[in-house]
């Protein structure tokens, strides 16, 4: 997968960055997260000279959980930012200034170009690093530093680093997926074991409908039980709902026969570990001719994009290639119509790892010149959308490039044994 | 609690900002969970002029679930992204820059200062700030706009009104509290239910030792069934792991007797809500000498704060108060020694809320202008750190100010009955 062994510098010096400082509280903060291999630190600072190793800077209450990134640490405690604040009477910005230019002075980072990353408040993160820029260019700085300060606004040198995963990371996200694949499975075991009444709706054992809420109940039940975390919640939504792609599902709708359910899972290895990603449409007990028809519609197009996926490609093309295939077949898109709220209205998919979607995005928009690369695992998730007609389809399953460039689909038949592959779930 | 309608417009005013922007995904952005209510979204814009009403701009795909926020909703498609992408031949930055221009123009914000909040990549945010700061003093802009970028670097409009709790979020607060004390109650039941050994340690029905992480696992169980996430990860560590604050327990060591235990327990609501955050020190069976001391000033020190604490004083004043009572008996302190390792070595306590630490923070540096208000809901965690001698304590309660200044314990024995708070655990 990854293709040398230190990618950083590699995309370091593709940047021309002579060093990066990645800092910040680690919860929602996934770049801090994979630099310091998951260790359940509260806040850290990751500081890396070009072709140096790089160091963890820690608050000595964190020496000890610091060493499971493995990584030399230094304790925050040797910058003293106390005494700073003392220094600059109280003013915290001025006094964080200082603090970060004593970081880099003692890594010998004294002049070039240094990146900022981490996840913080914007207006913090702005008015920090412009103030540390005018500090560097008023040469207010120890040992005359002149340092360039640089933020990258998309795919910076972190999350392009993250986009292409090794064979860990691989490992990991294939067990989330082999639980997130289990779940959809319960649930559509779960949902076969109701009674069916003369109004086509389903009952639970007591004599109440089963409603969508409990539905969703027992789902996230099972995604705690298979030990991952829901982080961003879960689509189960039926009918009309099923038809507004982050619907999530109306709580009190009841269960019935023959609506177009979408089911989209992606839960997360816990403490902000490793997602996957997948999107299953049924129907319980049969599918009306029009659901019927937008499956196949989906399905095809899918398999048609699925088949094309090759390495050096634009994601973009496969966008394009998606919303092709749709318009042949009479739908509308946000192709030729960027607003439309019916037909297919969102992008292809999206890479999956720290974060539930991140490099490589598919979309179609002149920004992106992403190519698929050996090492990417993203989702492939058209989807067709008909509110009005009270229904809608997506399938989206997880897509890993090995090194060698083969295309393997993490969802299929083939490597997990069939998994709500059906339009139709069939009812007792 | 809250004493005005709208705390925003007045908190505005006091930093002279004409309007507020805040955005970004949601997970990870409690200025933006805040401000859209907990509605489920996956990325947001709020936009406030002062003296207004907010709105929220939302992708199409997200229109429904939007409404749960409460505000007036604008579509991002309005403002038309894809069609700038293309006018600036892929430029996502000046794209965005001009995005962001006709969304403040679109509310009629053309001039005056306005602050920018919400979780981001820290260089994309100041490379986009900084850019769209450089486009308003070029003219370069829409209606000739002239408008200042705020960043602000600490306490912000946004933390500072999140940082008073009203009625409904104390409600909230209290019933996290309710069932982390119920989780502390079943981790001591279920330590009770083992049997002890010749060898002082605690054994499982099948014959093999408890470990911590028997225990951990146990715990973080009990955390699921209460319906709470364990976002951050708790602390139950014994012996010399207590002595360091955030290690979080070694799960091969065995559980024995008379070992001191830091139990710190700080589970959330699902998807990002609010938190509670207690700490409880016990021994299993007896407290050896040491501990029972180490035990006795905590609890002595704790009870001395917690009488004093009142609406007006200086939150930095009650560390002081707490840095004194250790040294007169006896224990080394961050207030004569930074950088101490032993003794206490922590600030006293922090704002609870949508994040584990938020304002108000107890620590006496010159930055901390904080005083006790109606409305704070914070802890108090003073504790002693000692792993040399192979032990720690720390014991944190929830303190909440009402709306009259009185002080309440959400953690206490009048609130809750008792609740783990006697030192000995007394094993069968």
């Amino acid at each position: 997968m990854r293709q040398d062994t230190n990618p950083l510098d590699r995309l370091m010096a593709k940047r021309g960055l002579d060093a990066i400082m990645v800092s910040g509280k680690l919860h929602g903060n996934p770049s801090l997260v994979y630099l310091t291999r998951g260790a359940a630190l509260t806040k850290a600072i990751v500081v890396k000279k070009r072709g140096e190793a790089p160091s963890l800077i820690v608050a000595p209450i964190e020496r000890e959980i610091a060493q499971t990134a493995g990584l030399p640490i230094i304790l925050t405690t040797k910058y003293d930012y106390r005494s700073l604040l003392y220094e600059y009477e109280g003013d915290a910005l001025a006094a964080y200034v200082a603090y970060v230019q004593r970081i880099l002075a003692d890594h010998n980072i004294t002049q070039g170009r240094v990146g900022f990353y981490g996840t913080e408040d914007s207006g913090r993160a702005y008015v920090f690093l412009k103030t540390l820029q005018e500090a560097f260019d008023t040469n207010d700085s120890p040992s005359n530093s002149r340092i360039e300060v640089v933020g990258e606004f998309e795919r910076n040198v972190i999350t392009e680093a993250r986009a292409t995963k090794n064979h860990s990371e691989v490992t990991r996200i294939r067990e989330v997926g082999r639980r997130t694949m289990a779940i959809v499975k319960q649930t559509l075991t779960f949902l076969q074991t109701h009674k069916v009444g003369a109004d086509d709706v389903l009952y639970k054992p007591g004599g109440d409908p089963l409603t969508v809420g409990d539905v969703h109940t027992h789902i996230h039940d099972l995604i705690l039980q298979q030990g991952l975390e829901d982080t961003e919640g879960f689509i189960f939504a039926t009918g009309r709902d099923a038809g507004i792609p982050h619907n999530k599902g109306t709580l009190d709708d009841l269960m019935r026969l023959g609506e177009s359910i979408i089911f989209d899972i992606f839960p997360q290895e816990p403490r902000g570990g490793y997602f996957f990603d997948m999107t299953r449409t049924f129907c319980l007990g049969y599918a009306p001719d029009p659901v019927a028809r937008l499956y196949e519609d989906v399905q095809a197009c899918k398999h048609t994009v699925q088949q094309a996926l090759k390495v050096g490609t634009s994601t973009g093309t496969y966008q394009q290639m998606i919303c092709e295939c749709f318009q042949a077949r009479g739908h509308p898109t946000i192709a030729e119509k960027p607003d439309t709220l019916k037909g297919y209205m969102h992008s292809l998919g999206h890479g999956i790892g720290l974060e539930i979607h991140e490099d490589p995005f598919f979309r179609d928009t002149p920004d992106n010149m992403t190519l698929v690369q050996p090492g990417h695992v993203f989702t492939i998730e058209p989807g067709l959308y008909y509110p009005e007609r009270g229904m809608g389809c997506r399938l989206e399953d997880v897509i890993w490039i090995d090194e060698d460039g083969n295309v393997h689909n993490l969802t299929s038949r083939e490597t997990t044994g069939t998994c709500a592959d059906d339009l139709v779930i069939p009812m007792g």
